[in-house]
C-alpha cells in the first residue's frame, strides 16, 4: 500500500459507538473518513458474544431509555427493535441479611428519621444538580465549596462504578444531573435500564461499520499522531501511516496516552488524561433452565447491599420471548477489585451462594451457564463504564476535556453533555466532534456544531412525578430544627411519614 | 541493523536516574543491558541547562540531604561534588501581607492556639507514619478508617506539588514517613533540600550514560512490549525492534500507558496505571545583579502563605562561590495550573510584583535573567515531581506497584520505599530492579534483592531533637478536654506556650 492510498480527510482514533457515529456523519457530509480500531472488532464497551447456550449476551453496554433519542435514532434507522427489560413483579431489597419485596425505583425505607434523610438525599441531589452548567460543571458557583457529602454508597458504585471516596462530589452530581436525574438514572421503566436492543448492542456498531466499508480497519492500534506537517499523519502498531486533514480521537481521555503526540498535547490536557481513571466492573450472567424467580412474584431485579455479597444489582436479562433465563448481575468498584483474582469458578461458587441465600431456593435454581466479562482487563477499555473524575480534577482540568489541539477534536461519551457514559452520549459527542471537524472546513457554521434531537417515537419520556411530602419533608438534619421550634409539630409531621411512606416511594 | 544485534540480556525503558542506576548495575555484574530513552537526553525528572548566563541550572530535581546515601554514593563515585543550599540568614515567612523573618524548619505560630494545633499536626503525622508499613502502605491497620485529615495546605503543595483534597490520607502520610519525618522532609540544613550538586544534578545520569556509551539509546520512545514469545521483544517509534530475556521498566507508572503490552497488563496494574497521576509545578530561577537578601540578613529561603502570589516556597540558588545570585522558587499546585495559561512574561511580572512586596526593596532587585521549567506539559514525564495516590487508590492497587509482570520488572522512584520521589528513591529503585533480575536469573539470592545502604561519610544524618513540650503540649481538641477539668491549668499551659514559642521552634 503506498502513501498516497492512505490519505483521508479526516482519521478517527477508535472503532466505539462515538468514532462510528462521527465517521458516519462525515461520510453522509460527502467526506472521506478512515477509522483506526486497535481490536479485531468495533463496538468498543459494547460487546455482544453469539453462542449457543445464550443466543447472544451483551457482556457490555446493554441498556437504553428514554430520553436517549440519539441512539434510538441509530437504532430505528438499521431496523434494530428494543424490548423492555422485565419488571412486571417485584423487586428485592437484600439488607440485613434478609430480602425485602418491593415495588418502584428505589428501595422503600421503613424507618421515619432514615427516611427523611433518605427523601431528602436524592432531592438535594437533585437540586445541587441544576445549579451545575451541563456543559461546563467546572464553571458551577458552588465547584469550589463542595466538600465530599455522604451519598449512598450503594448509589455511587452502580451508577459509576467507583467508591463514593474516590470521586469527585461535583462531578458525581454533574452525572447524574446530565443522565436526567436521580429517578431517570437509577430507574428501570422510564429510566435508563427500561431497555435493550434484541440481538445485542453490538449491532449498532457493526451496522455502521457495514456501512463505512472499507474506511474500517481492525488491529490497528494507534501509536503516534504527528501534526507538525500540512497534514496530520497517524501511525499504527503495525507500521502504517494514515495521513489526514484532521484526527478525531474517540477514546476514553486516558487512552490518549497509547499515543505519541508530536508536538506534545499542551500540558493541561497532558495532565488531565492521567487523572480520568475507568471505572471498575464485572458483568455477570447466570443462566438457569426455569425462570423461577417470575413463579415466586419478583422480576429478577435486586438491590443488594451485603459486604460479603459479590453482586450490587441484577436485572432480570431473560430474552423478550422468555426463551433463555437468566439474571445479570454488576461486581461494581471495591468488589471487583478484590474478586477479580479469584477464578472464574470461585466467582461462581460466590454468586451461587448469595443467590441462594436471597431466593431461599432449591435446586430449581442451579445455574445451566456463566458469562462473565472483567472490563478491568482490557488494555483499549481501561475499565468499564465511563471514567470518573476524583477529587478537585474537574475544576482544574475540566474545560480542555473537548477541546480541540491544533487538528486535533475529541469524541467519546466522556466528553458529552447528555447521558455522557452511556451509548447515548457516544452518539453525541461523536456527531458534535464531527460537525466541529466540518465546521473548520467552512462546510458548517458554528451555531450548528451542536444539535438538540427530536424525541423518539417508539421511546417517549414521561415525567417523573414527586409528592408534596418528596418536595417538603425536611432532612433528619432540618427535623432537628423544627424539634427546636415545636416538639409536637415535629413528631406529628414524624407520624405522617410513616402513614404515608408505601405510597412515597411507589413510583411504578 | 540486523534483528541479531538488538539483542541483549535487559532492556530498561527510561533513561532516568532509576533505569540507567538498574543498567549500570546490570553491567557490573556482567550482563548486557540497553537503556532506551524517549527524549534527546538522559536525565528524565533532573535536568541541567548550561548558558552563559546561569553557568549552570538545575530545573529539574535538584536537592539532596542527610540519608540519601545511595544518591550520594553515586556523586561520590564520579566525583561530583556537593554544596550547602544557603541557609545561614534568616528565612521569611510571608503571611496576611507582611513578612516576619525567622530561624529553623518551620515558621513560629504565635497564637498560642494555633501553635497548639501546628505543633500536634507534624507529631500527629509522624505518630500516624510509624504505623504505616514503608515497603507496604497498603497493609496499614489503620489504611481503611483513615478520613481525609486537614494537612497544612502549602505543606502538601510543597512536598508533593498538589492539593490536600486530590491526595489520599494515608499516601500522604507514608509519603512524609518513608522521607525520615516532618523535619526531614521539610528542612533545608539537616533535611531533604539541605544540598545540591555543584554542576548539577543531570551528571549523575551523563556519568552513568557515559559509564554505558553505546547501550543507551536517545530518541527512542518506546511503544509496544510483546511478551508472547521466548524472550521479549520491544518495539521504539522509529520502528526497530529490540529483543531480551527482560525488561526492566524505569518510567512513572502512568507512563506505562505509553506503551501497547501483549499480552496486556493484568487488571489490578492495567487500571492502577491511570490511577497515578504525576503532580503539576512550574520551577521559577530569577537571577539578580547582587545577593542583595543576604546583605538584608535574610538567606533567601522564603514560605509565601497568599493565594494571589505564584510561588509557595524560595530558596537561595546563588553559586556556592557567591556567583550569580539567584532564587528559586516552586509554582505548585493549583497556581500551577492556573498560571500555566499565562505568557512567560506575565509571570515573571507577577513573580517581580510579589518579590518586591516581600523584600520591600526597590531598584536593587531588578531581575536581570530568568529560567523556568514548567514539567506538566512533558509528555514523558507527565508532571513532576512525582506521582500521588488520589483517595482510595494505595489500598485497592497498590500491592501491584512493584510486582513484575511476567518478565517485566518495575523501577522508577514511585517504587521505591526511602525517598521515593527523589532522586535517591530513583537509584534504590534501579538497583533493585536490577536485582530482581539478577535473582530471576539465578545469579544472587533472593534475601539480596533489597539492600541497605551505608551512611555518607560526608552527609551524615543528625538526629531531630524534639522539646518535651512538643513531645506533651496537647492539640486544640486536646486542650478543650483538659479545659474542662481545670481551666486554670489550661491557661497555665497556654500561657506557658507563649513564653517558650521561640525555643520551641528554632531547631537549627
Amino acid at each position: 500500500m503506498t502513501e498516497l492510498s492512505n490519505t483521508y480527510d479526516v482519521i478517527v482514533v477508535g472503532g466505539g459507538i462515538s468514532g462510528l457515529s462521527a465517521a458516519k456523519l462525515l461520510k453522509a457530509n460527502g467526506l472521506s473518513p478512515v477509522v483506526l480500531e486497535a481490536r479485531d472488532r468495533v463496538g468498543g464497551r459494547t460487546f455482544t458474544v453469539r453462542n449457543k447456550e445464550t443466543k447472544w449476551v451483551d457482556l457490555g453496554g446493554a441498556y437504553i431509555g428514554p430520553t436517549q433519542n440519539r441512539i434510538l435514532r441509530l437504532a430505528k434507522e438499521y431496523g434494530i427493535q428494543t424490548y423492555k427489560v422485565n419488571e412486571q413483579e417485584s423487586l428485592v431489597h437484600y439488607v440485613n441479611g434478609k430480602s425485602y419485596p418491593f415495588r418502584g425505583s428505589f428501595p422503600p425505607m421503613w424507618n421515619p428519621i432514615v427516611l427523611l434523610d433518605f427523601n431528602n438525599l436524592w432531592r438535594t441531589m437533585d437540586e445541587m444538580g441544576r445549579e451545575i452548567p451541563r456543559e461546563a460543571p467546572w464553571r458551577c458557583p458552588r465547584a469550589l465549596c463542595c466538600t465530599v457529602r455522604r451519598f449512598a454508597k450503594l448509589f455511587v458504585n452502580v451508577n459509576v462504578t467507583s467508591e463514593p471516596h474516590e470521586v469527585s462530589a461535583l462531578w458525581f452530581l454533574w452525572y447524574v444531573k446530565q443522565c436526567g436525574g436521580t429517578m431517570r438514572i437509577f430507574s428501570t421503566t422510564n429510566g435508563g435500564q427500561e431497555r435493550k436492543f434484541a440481538g445485542g448492542s453490538s449491532q449498532i456498531s457493526e451496522c455502521m461499520a457495514r456501512e463505512l466499508g472499507e474506511r474500517v480497519k481492525l488491529q490497528s492500534p494507534v501509536c503516534r499522531i504527528d501534526q507538525s506537517g500540512d497534514t496530520v499523519a497517524v501511525e499504527t502498531l503495525d507500521k502504517l501511516t494514515y495521513t489526514a486533514k484532521y484526527v478525531i480521537v474517540a477514546t476514553p481521555p486516558a487512552l490518549n496516552l497509547k499515543m505519541h503526540f508530536n508536538p506534545e498535547l499542551p500540558p493541561l490536557r497532558n495532565q488531565l488524561i492521567n487523572r480520568v481513571p475507568m471505572g471498575s466492573v464485572i458483568k455477570c450472567m447466570v443462566y438457569y433452565k426455569e425462570n423461577f424467580w417470575r413463579k415466586k412474584g419478583y422480576c429478577g431485579s435486586m438491590v443488594i447491599e451485603e459486604e460479603g455479597a459479590p453482586i450490587g444489582l441484577t436485572l432480570d436479562d431473560t430474552k423478550p420471548d422468555g426463551t433463555v433465563p437468566c439474571i445479570m448481575g454488576f461486581i461494581l468498584a471495591r468488589k471487583c477489585r478484590k474478586l477479580l483474582g479469584l477464578t472464574k469458578e470461585e466467582r461462581i461458587v460466590k454468586i451461587k451462594t448469595i443467590s441462594n441465600r436471597i431466593h431461599v431456593s432449591t435446586c430449581v435454581c442451579q445455574p445451566v451457564h456463566y458469562e462473565e466479562k472483567n472490563w478491568c482487563e482490557e488494555e483499549y477499555s481501561g475499565g468499564c463504564y465511563t471514567a470518573y473524575f476524583p477529587p478537585g480534577i474537574l475544576t482544574q482540568f475540566g474545560k480542555v476535556l473537548r477541546e480541540p489541539v491544533g487538528k486535533l477534536y475529541f469524541a467519546g461519551t466522556e466528553t458529552a453533555t447528555e447521558w455522557s457514559g452511556y451509548m447515548e452520549g457516544a452518539v453525541q459527542a461523536g456527531e458534535r466532534a464531527a460537525r466541529e471537524v466540518l465546521c473548520a472546513m467552512n462546510k458548517i457554521h458554528q451555531s450548528q456544531i451542536w444539535q438538540t434531537e427530536p424525541e423518539s417515537m417508539e421511546v417517549p419520556a414521561r415525567p417523573f412525578a414527586t409528592s408534596f411530602w418528596e418536595r417538603n419533608l425536611p432532612s433528619v438534619g432540618g427535623l432537628f430544627k423544627l424539634v427546636g421550634i415545636s416538639t409536637v409539630l415535629s413528631v406529628a409531621t414524624a407520624a405522617g411519614v410513616v402513614a404515608y411512606k408505601k405510597g412515597l416511594l411507589s413510583r411504578s
